[in-house]
């Protein structure tokens, strides 16, 4: 069985699991699946048109210093929150077609470093173009693809996807039919895989 | 350090807690505090007048799943659910109550059972004398007591402090300032208490 890794790069508890998803599947023998998202839809369709994390300050206060203890964990950097939630729109249909063609883990772990580590403006294009130059790609031809219509509309389905599968946060992962929510969850998900 | 244990007898993460926290701590070496409180009035501060898992279905489907999981790992019976959320204040006064005699981790385990594996009626006064009789002791005697004015006051203010102190869900732990929310964050909490 695959694992399939539902991400959106607004989401913070997302970072530290693209941090840590591919070698905790290569250690697991469970091949990976990385699928970018939209959680603005499925909030808005809840009635929420910010984070929960903005909207209910408890809950947001804890969940920063939660995952500060994590980073601290993971070994990964956290920067004190400016931009939240930032529009991960484009970088999601740029991470569709790195999907596609080998350089999407890349790519997203770089954007998620953009900006939980670095509070870089990932809805910048000159931000989004040093991340694929960096890469040793070609930004403006990745670019224009990922504004074609065609993939517009593919990460349009892929968010109603993630809604029909019962996906409702970031980061999810499905094995199957088997949905599992939340970082914490991630080793869970590689086992029910393996079964 | 102590761990406090945050919870309320309407909350489904809070039974596998509950039925692990005991024995959890003291294979730890670390002590441990029971400490009921109301979700009600943090959840209606919110704006919900039911659980989010009722309110958002996707959330609520998912997390009955996720019970199943959790509980067929732990080896406890997760009955079918017909009354969520149940009405746990009459159980919270008398917990109170059993927490500073030596008798609350057990009747808090009882109850949860009752809710979660037996679906009876918690907010019941024969559910809850039975609970009580079981446990040896004198039901009529304890719910007099569990009924003062004091008693429910103290339920009110052990709830506000709750609050002030950051918690916005349950299961929840506290060791110290240092809030860890979740059944799957137990053995977190017990790490940071033995730091």
């Amino acid at each position: 069985m695959k694992v399939e890794f539902w991400y959106e790069f607004a989401s913070t508890y997302s970072y530290p699991a693209a941090m840590r998803v591919e070698r905790a599947a290569r250690d697991a023998g469970v091949e990976l699946l990385w699928r970018p998202f939209l959680l603005g839809p499925i909030f808005g369709a809840q009635g929420w048109n910010d984070s929960p994390f903005n909207i209910y300050p408890a809950k947001g206060q804890y969940m920063w210093r939660d995952m500060a203890r994590i980073c601290q964990a993971d070994g990964l950097v956290l920067k004190t929150q400016v931009r939240f939630p930032q529009n991960g729109l484009k970088a999601a249909r740029i991470a569709l077609i790195g999907n596609d063609e080998g350089w999407g883990p890349g790519f997203t772990r770089a954007v998620y470093l953009a900006n939980f580590a670095e509070q870089e403006d990932i809805s910048d294009d000159n931000v989004l173009a040093a991340i694929l130059k960096a890469l040793s790609l070609d930004p403006a031809a990745i670019v224009a693809r990922a504004n074609t219509s065609e993939n517009k509309a593919r990460l349009k389905t892929q968010t109603d996807e993630a809604i029909a599968r019962g996906v409702f946060g970031a980061p999810s992962f499905l094995v199957g039919d088997e949905l599992f929510w939340g970082n914490d969850r991630l080793e869970d998900a590689l086992e029910w895989a393996k079964r």
